[in-house]
């Protein structure tokens, strides 16, 4: 096998792409600046224990193990960075204040999430910690979205769906409590005679909820229609309640409700959303409130943030234009030294020749050149 | 063991380290592109064949070796990223041009190189492909300080050392050449009586070169002094030529010659550099010359770049002061909204209060506030 060939689902960034994914790192970031959050970086490796905090069995078996060479514990490389930062709220920042924070990194998963997915996704993303209001959970909104418009996605549609419905209904039947994994997944794929099957046996109420479930998406008036159907129980008015706050919350943006797509579920403790964009099967954000993250490290504060792969936003866009430069010949004459730093302080891209390679073309599109003209170093068009 | 400790040698960065790093990440980044490198991203992981091509054995313990799940074989989180832009330049690039390229990046080592090291520095760099003369690596000698001089580091010693010295002399004497990797880490710490002590039953005029290695350091002078000293073996005189020629290109730098810092050696093939800052016993940036690794991937191609720890020169600078920025109050009112978007796109951090923290102080110094007067949201001082 040759020696260049990478692991499967592992890719290298080449020019014209990295410079899509470090402008687009670039301009997300500042704007998270500009609404006030913070940029942290956590590790890239950390224990097992503090890694996996809360995060449940899927993240663990998506994330790599090593041995620790110092302490003979076990470490493990990341493969999302919500626990972390929400870590880093908890303990090291230790405020009682609003903290709202960012990061951008690579992280690592075992196994693909799909076909063509990378196993090395960068993940960008904002968290606000300490207030549990739906306020929080509105500027995130707002701020997924600032962040897609920044990346020329303005056609998208916001879905929101709350843990609060399916929670309530398996608190009411034991039986369907046993079952709650399996339910997971056969709403999360909307298997419905796989479901009817499953539920046979439970109360017919919260049989007939968990059956109308999947079908319980659309536009706001969803959340109507899920007051008439789904048993009146105090933690889906609550959840429904919310909902309808945030529908309204959310100004100039199409929003959707589905509650069956519990993505995130075991994770998540109250509203969840995700981000559609037209032609692409998966969401290109997620999100959601997470209040309970933080316990684990000595320290519940509300929580709710996004994240989304910054490739993957990257391949959505445009490439790059070749950007053009200027091309000097190799000299140690310090006037040409002293008027290429000139140009290269004005921003230009000048590009020294080595000798013997006066003729070649690279990736910079070369439109102007530095020669020697009546004694003096000067700048040309070339043809 | 609490669940926030993490592992030894392994840090959060927060905000205000993180900024700097950040900043200093852009400047730098910014500073190769005028220069023509462009930017790859080469994966966190690859097969251990390839990433450690070349790169000794050293680097193979300072590696993590991970299964891969879908192929079953050994994989190496990157210790060090110069191999991988070699196999990008060798194998997927493929061109026979000059190639500039350059790179940001995490590295994960198995143990520190020191007590306070991190084992995660962030490598940033730059690499000139396709060009065997020295005017290529007096570029990237060049970019160097020019790189240092962004991160207000001036005062700089420019340290040359060249492994053909070292070279030629095991080349001349067999039992020599058998010692070698114990005569390297002999000169390497400049231990005299075990370099005495290991070269008696070396030819004469080598044991004689090897102890006077460690004493040919000092300004250029040191290069007239090892032509005195030295064998005339070929190698040792091209060697030298280079090293002169190198301190003539190298204008307005404080040039230091080191016949026996040969760190890096085993994996160098001519001139190697290190930079050295006032108070700091480590070399702050080092690079030189390799152009055999390419042969591994297929494409033997004249190679040398740099590179350094973002982490480590981020603490040299200065704290980034605390921005100043405005407070808003929460309100879905349409006019504050727009207001807010106005500043917001003036590069103002606006940082809207949620209800109930409306008192709170963070990180950003508030210094101006959103009000509602006469009618109208307008911008005041804060006291």
């Amino acid at each position: 096998m040759p020696n260049w060939l990478l692991p499967e689902n592992i890719a290298d960034v080449l020019p014209s792409e990295a410079r899509k994914i470090e402008e687009l790192r670039r301009v997300i970031l500042d704007n998270f600046r500009l609404y006030g959050y913070e940029l942290v970086m956590p590790p890239l490796l950390e224990y097992i224990e503090s890694l996996l905090t809360g995060a449940g069995q899927d993240l663990d078996l998506r994330t790599f193990k090593l041995v620790d060479q110092l302490s003979g514990r076990t470490m493990g490389i990341r493969a999302d960075m919500t626990t972390q930062v929400a870590r880093i709220d908890a303990h090291l920042l230790n405020r009682s204040s609003v903290t709202r924070l960012c990061y951008a990194g690579s992280v690592l998963q075992t196994r693909p999430s799909g076909l063509h997915a990378t196993r090395e996704p960068i993940q960008i993303g904002a968290e606000i910690y300490g207030h549990a209001g739906l306020e929080a959970d509105a500027e995130i909104q707002e701020l997924v979205l600032a962040t897609l418009a920044i990346a020329n996605i303005s056609e998208v549609s916001l879905d929101l769906c709350h843990v609060g419905v399916l929670r309530a209904l398996l608190e009411s039947d034991d039986l369907a409590k046993k079952h709650e994994a399996q339910l997971f997944s056969l709403l999360e794929s909307k298997d419905l005679p796989a479901l009817d099957l499953l539920t046979r046996d439970f109360s017919p109420i919260v049989r007939q909820a968990l059956l109308d479930l999947p079908n319980l998406y659309g536009d706001a008036t969803v959340i109507q229609r899920a007051r008439e159907l789904l048993p009146k129980l105090s933690g889906i008015s609550t959840a429904l309640d919310e909902l309808e706050s945030l529908v309204k919350l959310a100004l100039n943006a199409q929003v959707s409700i589905d509650l069956a797509d519990l993505r995130g579920y075991h994770y998540h403790s109250g509203v969840m959303f995700s981000v559609f964009v037209p032609g692409l099967p998966n969401a290109v954000a997620r999100g959601g409130r997470y209040d309970h993250v933080g316990e684990a490290f000595g320290r519940a504060r509300p929580a709710t943030g996004f994240s989304l792969d910054l490739r993957e936003l990257a391949r959505l866009m445009p490439s790059a234009e070749r950007k053009n430069a200027i091309f000097a010949p190799w000299s140690q004459d310090a006037k040409l030294r002293q008027k290429i730093c000139e140009l290269r302080q004005a921003g230009e891209v000048v590009i020294q020749s080595l000798p013997g390679h006066e003729s070649e073309q690279d990736e910079f599109d070369c439109n102007r050149a530095v020669v020697f003209e009546d004694g003096q170093w000067v700048l040309n068009n070339v043809g």
